[in-house]
Formats: C-alpha cells, sequence, structure tokens
C-alpha cells in the first residue's frame, strides 16, 4: 500500500471534512459508514474508504438531477458545465467553480509544457468544442504555454486542411483516430501527401491509442511530425492529469497537488506505487469544490514505470495505460484489449479501413472473437483471402482466433471525440 | 465633427506612433500619406487620414498571409487566431495578442452585466466555436459575469433541446436566426411548445435581426422570454463593441477606452456624435497590438441615440443599427434593407419559412426585385395566391415592388453563424 504522506494527507482530510458538509451525497454515504463529523483526523484509515464508480456518479444524477446530490457548492457558484464525452450510453455533467477551472488550466499547462508546447507552435486545436472538456477547457492551456491557438473544433475536415495551409499550421492537438481521417482527406481532397501539409508535431489525447503498438509510428511517418501522447484526463477528475514528456517514456503525472492517486488490483486493495507495480488508478481530489471525488476509479489499467515522493512532499510518477478494465476480455485465459487490434492495420490498408468493432462476447471464454471490419473489396476470393490474412496475424499476434465479418467502407460511425471499438451486438452499428 | 478629446488624443496618438513603428502595412501607407515618425502629435488632424476598408485587409492577407503586413508584433505572440465568419468569400485572420485577447473580454463583460446577465443565469452558448470570436472570446465573458456557462456551440439542435430541458438551462446565447430553428425542432421532435422550455432570456448577437420590427416580439412570444440584443461587434475590430442594457432603448457603447468611435457621412466626412445624427460608424484601435486599425469603416449605418463625454474623457453612447451600406439597396431613390423583409414574414408562416434570398439587381433601379421564398406548397392557385398576398404586403409596407421566385423548404442552407440575406443571382444558392 502507498503510504499517505503528512503533506498530502493534511490535504486530504481538509477536502473530506469539506464534502461531509457541503455534499449531500458525501454525508448521506459518510453516515452510512458510521463516519461523524470530526473523524477526519491524522490517521484516518483513507485506504480502508469503498470505492467509488462512475455508474454511482450517473445514478446520482438520474435521481437527484441535473447536478445531483454530489455538488458541494450552491448551484450559482458553477461556472462551466460540462460533460463526458459519452462512450457510455449517458453523459454524466461535470459542474466547476472558479477555482477548479483554475485548476483544470494548472495541469494541463504543466502537460503541454513538458510535452514541448511553446511559443514558435502554431495549434490547431480539434477536439469537440460542444460541452467536451476536450474543448475550451483544453484549448486555453496552449495559449498559456505561449503557443497560438487555432480554435477549430471538429467537424469540417475540408476547411481544416485549408486552414493549415493558409496559416501555416505547423502543430495538432486531437485524437489520434482524427488523424486517419486528415490523412484520407488531404490524399483524396488535395492529392497532397499528408507529409506536405507541413505539422510539425501532434499533441493528442482523449484516447489511449498511440499506446498500441504501430500506430504512433504510423502518424508519424504518414505526417512526417513527431507525435506526443500529451493529454491523459478525464472530465470528472481533471481534464488534464498526465501526458508525455519530450522522452516519451510513459505519461507524466502533473495533477500533484490537485488530484490524489492510488493504485489497486483486481479486488480493490490499494498497491504500491512503484516501479513495475501493475493495477487500476484510483483518484482523490484534493481540490475540487463542484464535485468532489474519493478513491474514484478510472478503469484505466497502468504500469508504474517510475515513482518518488518530491520535497514538497507530493508524489511525482511516470506510468503508462495497458488498458481499460471495463474493455478488457479475458480469452481461454488470455487478456486482450479490443483496441490492440489497430496494431495489425497498417499491413492491410488500403483494403481494410482503421476503423473496426469487436464484439463482446455473450461467453467469455468463446471460441473466436466476432470483429467487424471494413472494405471496400466485393464479394470473392480476394475478400476471403484478406480475412484469412488478418485472422493469421491476429492469432499470430495475440493468440487469439478471430471471425472476421465485413461491413462496407464507412460504415462504422466516425467518432468526434474518441474511438470505440467493442459493442454488445453487430446491432449496435 | 466629433472633436478628439485630449484624453483620447493621447492613447490615439501613442497608437499611431506604434502602429507606425512595428506595422508594415502602416509605416508604408503612412508614408504614402508623406507622415513622417514624430508627426503624431498633438494637434495631429486625425478626422483626415483615409478611411480604411476590409477589402483592403483581405487583399494584404491574399498578398502577404497569412497574417498581412498589417500585424504589428512577431507572429510568436499572438495567443490566438480567429477568422471572420465569412459572409464574404474569403475570411480575414485575426490574430491576437495575450493583451488584445483581456481586451475583448473586458468590453463583452461589460455588454453582458449591462444586458443583465450574471449569477443564476445558466447560459447555453450557442454560437461556432468554430475560429469564429463569436466561440472561445465571447463565451468566457458569461463566466466572467458569474454566469454558469454551457460551451455548447452549433449543430446538434436534438442535443441542445435535451440538454436546455435535462439542465434546466435558462438563457440561451445565440443569433436571432436559430431561434427559428429551435423552435421548429422543438415543435417537431418533442411536440413541445417552445415556451415550456424554461429558457427566460435570450442573449442574443452575431447579426442585427432583433432591430427588424417583429423579429424580437416573435421570438419573445414563441419561447416566452426576454430578449436581448446583447452583442453588436466585428472580430477585425473587437468581438462585442455594444449591447443592449435593461431598457433595450439601443446599444450601449461598451469599448471605451479600447476602440475609438466615429460616424461618417456618405462620402467619408465625419460627423458629430450626438443625439439624431445618422451616419457610418468608423472604428480605431486604442490598444489592439495584433492588428491595429484606424478610421476603419464598418459598413453598418447606425443612428446616434444619446451621446456624452464621461469624467474619463472618452465617448458615452447609445446608438441604433439602420442597417448596412453595403447590403443597402436604392430602388428608385427608396433605400431598402433585405433583412427588412423578415418583418413581413409570421403573417404567412407557416406556409413559408423564414428563410429567403434578394437577389441584387444588375440595375439599382429595377421595375421589381427578384426575391426567393421558401414553401412546400405546391405549384397551383394556392401558391400564387400567397405570392401575390406576399407582394402586396411587401408594397404596401416598404413601397418596394417585388417578384416573388419559390424554392421548396430546406433549399437555402441554414447558417451556423449569421444570416445572409442577398444574393448576386439565384445560383449562388
Amino acid at each position: 500500500m502507498r503510504l499517505t504522506k503528512p503533506e498530502e494527507e493534511s490535504e486530504l482530510l481538509a477536502a473530506l471534512t469539506r464534502a461531509q458538509a457541503k455534499s449531500p451525497f458525501w454525508r448521506d454515504r459518510f453516515a452510512a459508514l458510521g463516519l461523524r463529523p470530526g473523524d477526519f483526523v491524522p490517521g484516518f484509515p483513507f485506504e480502508q474508504l469503498p470505492l467509488l464508480s462512475k455508474s454511482e456518479l450517473l445514478a446520482d444524477q438520474a435521481e437527484h438531477g441535473p447536478l445531483g446530490r454530489l455538488l458541494a457548492v450552491p448551484p450559482e457558484e458553477i461556472r462551466r458545465i460540462h460533460k463526458t464525452s459519452g462512450t457510455s450510453a449517458r453523459p454524466l455533467f461535470i459542474a466547476l467553480t472558479q477555482r477548479d477551472i483554475a485548476d483544470t488550466y494548472v495541469s494541463a499547462t504543466r502537460a503541454f509544457k513538458a510535452a514541448g508546447m511553446g511559443p514558435g507552435d502554431r495549434v490547431a486545436h480539434c477536439l469537440n468544442f460542444n460541452m467536451w472538456s476536450g474543448g475550451v477547457s483544453d484549448y486555453l492551456p496552449i495559449e498559456a504555454v505561449g503557443a497560438t491557438g487555432i480554435p477549430f473544433g471538429v467537424g469540417n475536415t475540408s476547411l481544416l486542411l485549408e486552414t493549415i495551409r493558409s496559416l501555416g499550421v505547423n502543430a495538432i492537438s486531437s485524437t489520434p483516430s482524427y488523424m486517419y481521417t486528415l490523412r484520407d482527406r488531404c490524399r483524396a481532397e488535395l492529392g497532397l501527401d499528408p507529409a506536405e501539409l507541413g505539422l510539425k508535431r501532434g499533441y493528442f489525447g482523449g484516447e489511449g491509442l498511440l499506446q498500441v503498438p504501430g500506430v504512433r509510428a504510423g502518424i508519424e511517418r504518414d505526417f512526417g511530425l513527431v507525435a506526443i501522447d500529451a493529454n491523459y484526463g478525464m472530465s470528472e477528475v481533471l481534464s488534464i492529469i498526465a501526458g508525455e514528456d519530450a522522452a516519451r517514456d510513459g505519461l507524466v503525472y502533473h495533477a500533484w497537488g490537485i488530484v490524489y492517486a492510488e493504485l489497486v488490483d483486481p479486488s480493490g486493495r490499494p498497491l504500491p506505487i512503484e516501479a513495475g507495480a501493475t493495477g487500476e488508478l484510483v483518484f482523490s481530489s484534493l481540490r475540487r469544490e463542484g464535485q468532489p471525488l474519493f478513491r474514484y476509479r478510472t478503469n484505466d489499467l497502468a504500469e508504474i514505470l517510475w515513482a518518488e515522493t518530491a520535497d514538497d512532499g507530493l508524489l511525482r510518477m511516470r506510468y503508462r495505460i495497458i488498458g481499460r478494465s471495463d474493455e478488457m476480455l479475458v480469452l481461454r485465459g488470455v487478456n486482450f484489449f479490443p483496441q490492440a487490434l489497430q496494431s495489425v492495420i497498417p499491413a492491410f490498408e488500403p483494403a481494410l479501413s482503421r476503423f473496426y468493432r469487436v464484439v463482446r462476447p455473450k461467453d467469455g471464454d468463446c471460441g473466436a472473437l466476432e470483429v467487424l471490419f471494413e472494405t471496400d473489396l466485393p464479394d470473392g476470393a480476394e475478400r476471403d483471402h484478406l480475412a484469412a490474412s488478418i485472422a493469421a496475424k491476429v492469432a499470430a499476434t495475440f493468440q487469439v482466433r478471430i471471425e472476421v465479418h465485413w461491413l462496407p467502407m464507412g460504415r462504422i460511425p466516425r467518432e468526434a471525440n474518441k474511438a470505440r471499438y467493442l459493442v454488445r451486438s453487430a446491432d449496435e452499428i
């Protein structure tokens, strides 16, 4: 177990005490645990508090909407409302006070600076502004680090291509997935090699795709840019929590002093945060005023690469995301993450698109995993050969048997925010 | 002529001197006028400088792109790039330094406060974030006045309706035109009277539509809200320059200390700014660092309702926009503004949509003005009768003869930013 340091403990106890006093959700939850005002004192066994899941927050907003009993300030103190990007069916509303907003900038500015963003970068910010924190909350730190920001949003790729060329845009901030759209449209509409767009740096976020072998190298090769995983975060905790620095050796944790980090095993037991440890990341609010969270499960599985306590008593660490616990499939005892299939695609392009869906098996221990790929090849021998080649490559790479099903090119929705890889059935598409 | 007050004169002379030193565009332009460094001293006949038009800025960016020789700072000092919303063919890029950005918030915050926005308002900001200054630059002042901001953008009306209802949104910031879309979709998708959405205040901008007789009353009646013309401005000068206050008696000028205002007659001669004066508004930068403008023609024709010099030596005024000089048609000696036709539409709804285009006559003195309206009525007697009724009403209201042409409902593009009313030919649609 990671031992809470005194410097963090005092902040954490103050946050718990505030939440107990101001948030009906936490007041009731603490009461149900037998915790009373005055109980949050040095030595309080924080690691024994139960974990909190997103479904509990969604249920709170569904029953006590719109902002739930979690809200710990009067509604008129909320300055900005975001929503989660909605890979789950119902969005979660995120309510930020003035200080909460400022905290998102602090951590994001640390992250963008560490990623090398600064004066001379002319960054088109191509994340959705439509309530997503990837929009306005992640845009402003681009200006804060001294780069030139271009608040572009998503949904007009032709205009983006024109703007990149006419404005001499040399950097992009987007999801990695979007780069496939940009690449294809650049070739189709401009007849131009994407490397000639002049993009020098890509600051990516919103999804963990750069971790998939081959994806980063592919984007870097196609566009002739340096691709940086600049943005790991989640709105309900902090829009940007971590990001790569110049070394690009895992994600550097930037939320120290704002968020308290833990690592837990599959049963929820705390694990020491030290090099080599793997587990699920769990976060707690040290400062959040609007919607304070304690021991919040991220579903993100991380491997700690390096960790130490700095002079200020706060944790510093590097980690890499190895998958999402809620997307992990266990197939005949083998852990398999659907997004990992991205790594086999380049070998089959352009007959195959970058977009696919894995159908979650009803029985976890299924014989073969159903995967829907897109192609323009007509029904026939060539297509059957492609299917067999993909299945062979997947089996060799992941020791996983797949059954290839076909969809026409363009059939799978292109996501504005972050890519999905898992569906419950083929009908979901 | 409005006499420059000493307090404004010193700011203006400093701005001219800076521009001469730092902007190649102004250095050359001043040199061509025989003006040398050191010429901008008290008593300088500012009102004799030639007027500047948008086409000159567009030509500068086309020839010396992307930001033109107008730029008065090194490119790396630019923090944000907007573009004009593009009713003209080519967008103009607007480059803002940190101070320029801060100035947009100062004036916008004055405007939103005067419009009554503040704590308790939960404002969905439904202007396009895609580089337009109506996006991020106009969004942040909503938070600055203490309201709750919802950065929504445009393009997802169904989600907006759902969000208004689930979040209890009680105010909207959008173009007036967008309210027609929202009204129709609310009825069609939710089967709900728009007045039941719960919107109490509408803060409108981006276009002068509220000035058209009947438009404000129609929006207020349909939605049961108070409609405020909260946002008069143009990115190249200042995103928000003026807006209505609670009296809703014209636009209150909020750019004092940031922008210097003049009024000119059709030949460009200065007019006194005093109650009853009408002319074109002309603006100059007192503080703009990125792209300083002097004697910039807005093409907006204004009537001054009230004006005085405050204790700080700076102009305060109220005015109303009576039309755009570049959209004004002179028909047999009668001035006619295409957007004025909005006022006759409600009498013919729902057979007629809110969208139409006036075809600019090749000969200004044409017999009848060609107007394209949308309807779902089939070719036949009923439609002919509708056309005759519209023409009769327009003739009675404006002393203008029109020839009605028909387009199917939905044929005219719905604009995300601001409505257009004038085209060169029917083919332009």
